[in-house]
């Protein structure tokens, strides 16, 4: 299913007037409106192949209908999203459940729907049919050196997968930890780990980046063995030049200040990629922004500050992507939303007046920029979100226009109802 | 499978000589050793029929072998934790995972292992096949009233299940709640989720409890409509003097203090049941004792103490069932560790000097409150749970019998290698 | 040092035009915004005496200048808070830090500022010079009688300074608890404060309300015998209709949902009292909505939609109060920003269109009932609070004007560098 | 105050018996008991100077009698401790606590208690009257290169009073951070930081050492500067070869594993010294091992096995230091209680059958492994523990000892009721 230009046309005429008057009104006050919109068409956040399903818990799955059952389906789908905001121009694989039969169909595939392959993903945490060893005590950590030969040689096969179709970048996630004391010698299990990277490192391509993943729990419950961004960091500096530490917002310990550790990752010229999502508990992977968006804004305000001051491209400088799990919604529209509320974080911090900003920092005045920051994330900036997607030819309110085409309703016809995406 | 009693006689003779040595060292210290013994011989904790296999997390399930088929080879199972520790005379059951299609055979075979029926346990956490309704948005709870009474009448299916068994209570665990704000309606909520748990209530017989367990979080991530004790205790009043509260170790926010919550309970006369497992970040569900050996001492401790208060047996005042996952460890060899770490917590709390411990808290001696506490905790009690085992014609060390017996490659052999149990 | 008229006139004035601008686009928007801003204009939160002076941690304090010296000065400073916004007409004091020597000559200072007394506070956390006993153990838990007597009859004391003044409530904060397992009987200890606090419940006046205060730690570390809500809740049904629970925002868990516990506590007909501040680890004391302002709005959608329910009056319904620790702001600055942070959430909250939102539970439509939220907090409401500030006669940018006055500088010049007002 | 020689002979001598039996059915199980004892007798924990008191919290203090008046006193404590444990055998300094007048006479009197100096201590985290700059908003952090260089100069004078006495390492804990988002530059701060920090390691003598003390939240309540492992290791590995990462146990986010941390900072080189407490909350400062003494001994399991793979001795290889506050308790019990729960932790440690846990692991046999370290945990080492108290002269019993004669009576007599002394 593709949309037609007339569909989004029609929407936006219908939306047109009422969103001038609105735009018009903020941009009156907001200086370097029209710079702010240019770095918003430009950027591009991945959908991950595995987010076009029903996600679950462990204790069950309620499935929705009209899940893509194949890789060219889940294009599709990304298509329909990147048409409605323009925004969602990437595709993140993962392998195997998307292993591309045949990489230069899927590129001209992709390239019709006008996506990207953005960072590709191994999968180390469960097994696969007929697959020799098992990953039940880790892999790349794993006691055995056979396991590990394995689980690099995986990695080595997604990086191939991964060149065929033009991307650039493999993102590491390990389950691998421990869940009782005792269980692991901790010190092997980072040298083991780390010798294993090390073997994947030295197959990646010289324009390509790796991200090792971190994550304080779950699926393993004692330890994990890149439980934190200091323990990514020192893979990655001890891998090299071309190892960066990716940040999951779901990926902490209760409190932790992820902002903070976003600016030193760019301080150290190591931060590499961000999945985004929300949660209140731990990895809950829910909708980006509809649990603590101030949280999501200060940490856009330090990633533009931080690339800024590194004279990083905002769009291409970092891999960005959403990464959640669609327990609940309808897997489209929770894109959708998460999407928006990127894009509004991200014109938010575009808005701090960073000179006021530091030069309030230098006077320790506290109340001067908390009054600041907040200006900034109190200011409604929903119009110049949509400003930006008026001009790339997307909906000015894409839930509303996907509602109203009744897209689900379209591929539950095309596909069924009792389609299962691969994925979590 | 089952054991024989010579199995269990070469096995005990084999370590009786240094069991006794230990043993006896231990009696010349502790006042009263025989009427611990006593105790912890009736002492009995129910092994529910879903953690006899292989669990899972939402990211993957590394199944082991032999796990039971069906509802007799988890009698099986249980009858074998059964013959080796004595402890685990009990079997819990889940409906749907578990419907006995003949009560009175099922009932034969469990007197046949010496096993009684504990709590049982309903689900309406998932759907099953050619369900009605779904309880994708809950079911207690839910905004339709059709599905409240879909799940109120599986419930009371559940009563009718265990009645005929013999069981005498019903378990309440709902995954009722919302992962966004604003999904739901918490006042409404709570009072849908009353008014089933009434009608309900109105199906027990008189001589049944049911238990309304909370949990904090997951699968629902932002709220859960039975959360907290204080929510629990809330409805278990209102329903009157047959509902109590269940608490499950792992259903805590970080830090909470459960054994505070035991004394309130047990105080309020309203803790009801309890679930073991242990757990570091979330509902871990990992073996009892295996992370937190002070906090399950603790919580013996305000057990031992309430229930003595409160004049309750020991053995029945209270329904004791460990409900955990077995991810990576042998699920039988993980029960038997849970259920040592019990009986050594239980042991442990019968030798706290109460006398002295209230003597010291009225002079506000903090210092030796500690020591009184902390000397029982440091005891090795471990001859005197063996002693009690042994007593009962269970196995002095039942891991290592289990091992030595090979038990496992026995239900391998017996059941086939790609088994998958019902259940998490 | 009050303001005169003509100060805040001029000070609208300069911003009127930009003001008029924003305020007259927003209400094209918002239906019944006169409503709203008459629901704001009614709407005080009443300022803690302690919390004008510069707060500190056990590792130190460092004072700011011009604190108030007394309890006159105190008024002056919340009356000066007052005038700048016209929503700080209230005062809650503490006894012993502000006993009011002459009753009558401070109600008619306070009728001077437009001041009402709100909540009077007892202090049985520390001890005071000469006092007979200490608390060091507890108060109304305290093992001994006499110790619980006492701070009985200190809290009895302060509903009497409380009558005299024209207060009607009474909170009791207790620091009550145990920092090391074993120390306290939790029995005890609940049934020894239950019983203390219904001395004092028979002491209430009967227009008088009790409101029992929870904190889940600190000052004690391992126990508080008012430790969470279900706690708090179980002393005020015990107590009596004219017993509630109050909610201080940094008093939890990590992770807890404090807005379903104010919801619940609604139902229950049992919330009494809000103290406002905002949190990252514990009780931070920051200022409100400084880290977490969604969560501010999504409490005060449940204050609303509960109030509503239960037909109480937002303004008079609950007791609202700021308790916040100003560290390393100007404590005047800090409370202004407070005030803005929670007008504004208020005003979202009325902004959420309830009927629409019912719609969409009833539908289980919950991307819509998250859009439907958000649309809310999203809203720029600056300029309706703005608004309704200008027709109370009160500052249409409160820091701006105070800063430009020189406020500070003054009260300096009139009080000196080195005061210190009493308090944590 | 000194004891005598025949007072803990008389004391041994009434427990000799008892103590004998326990030791020597210990002794018959545990492989090279001998050794184990060796290794206790050398193990010696320093003593803050600032533990001597009576702690508090920002909500109050609840002074103890016969605190120490100076630093004379301080000696005299620890003297006392080190008499009934002999595992109490150095001091650690905090300026400008403790600043020593005379430094000759104070190492004499310290060699009189056989007492060494460990790390001393700075603080930039209080203003001491006459100070020209405030550390209000930082230190070596902060926007004002002139406070950044008192601090600098504050540090470099404490290493001077060091050498003068002996010590040999310089602790630089750093209360510098924000409460505010929008507060701090991050990326500055932690340059700057970094830049102050080379500065003082610059005057660091060749046989030195510094430790950067890391801690997640408090007194700052929304950022701390050196917040974790991972920027406490930063900055380490920034410095050079002299600077190593302290673990303080309290200064971690919920349900951290520290464990996993120290074998990573082992693994690294670059663990210098220990903080020990206990904590259920944040840095709740409760004696050692009151609350969570598995995780203790875990934590030396990963110290034991760790420092064995670096070769490093296990009395040297580290610092080690109690860093406790003792509100509720006698300082001088609490400390006692402390030191015995470590020496009970270490010993359980070093009863760790090493080679069969890693033969375990190899198998990925997590049963065994668990059962291996709760071999050595369940075990009641106090005996052992006792025993080397008993070949060093020490008492076997020291809290009794103590007690029996009244020390702290003779502490008040001879101090007075109400000293208070210098510290937190």
């Amino acid at each position: 299913m593709r949309l037609e230009k007339y569909q989004i046309d029609e929407h936006n005429d219908k939306l047109a007037q009422q969103h001038k008057r609105k735009f018009e009104f903020l941009a009156q006050d907001v200086q370097g409106v029209e710079e702010i919109i240019q770095k918003l068409i430009k950027f591009q956040i991945a959908i991950p192949s595995w987010a076009l399903g029903t996600g679950g818990t462990r204790f069950g799955r309620f499935s929705g209908g009209g899940e893509p059952r194949n890789l060219e389906e889940k294009m599709e789908d990304i298509g329909l999203l990147h048409q409605l905001n323009q925004s969602s121009g990437a595709i993140s694989l993962h392998i195997p459940w998307d292993i591309p039969e045949n990489a230069a169909s899927v590129k001209a595939l992709a390239a019709q729907y006008g996506l990207k392959f953005d960072a590709v993903n191994s999968n180390t945490f469960q097994d696969q049919p007929n697959q020799q060893h098992s990953y039940k005590f880790g892999s790349l950590q794993h006691v055995d050196k056979a396991v590990r030969k394995q689980a690099i040689e995986h990695n080595i096969e997604v990086i191939r997968h991964g060149v065929e179709l033009g991307s650039d970048s493999l993102t590491v996630w390990l389950a691998d930890g421990s869940s009782f004391p005792g269980q692991l010698n901790f010190r092997n299990a980072f040298n083991n780990t780390l010798e294993s990277l090390q073997e994947i490192y030295a197959a990646l391509p010289d324009n390509w980046k790796v991200f090792v993943e971190y994550k304080a729990f779950e699926p393993n419950f004692y330890s994990m063995s890149v439980g934190d961004w200091g323990q990514s960091l020192l893979y990655a500096n001890k891998l090299g030049s071309k190892a960066y530490t990716l940040v999951d917002l779901g990926h902490h310990l209760p409190n932790a200040n992820i902002e903070q550790i976003v600016a030193l990752l760019l301080n150290e010229g190591k931060l590499g990629g961000f999945h985004f999502n929300d949660s209140k508990y731990g990895d809950d992977d829910l909708t980006t922004g509809s649990i603590k968006p101030y949280q999501l804004f200060l940490i856009f305000n330090e990633l533009v500050e931080g690339m800024d001051a590194k004279g990083m491209d905002h769009a291409t400088g970092l891999g960005w992507m959403i990464d959640a799990s669609h327990n609940i919604k309808d897997p489209l529209e929770d894109l959708l939303q998460s999407v928006e509320a990127i894009m509004m974080a991200y014109t938010q911090a575009l808005l701090v007046d960073k000179k006021a900003l530091e030069q309030a920092r230098l006077e320790n005045d506290v109340v001067r920029c908390q009054e600041i920051l907040q200006h900034a994330f109190r200011t409604d900036v929903r119009a110049i979100v949509a400003e930006a997607r008026l001009r790339s030819n997307a909906a000015l309110n894409p839930v509303q226009l996907y509602r109203d085409l009744k897209v689900r309703e379209s591929l539950v016809a095309g596909r069924g109802q009792k389609t299962v995406a691969t994925g979590l």
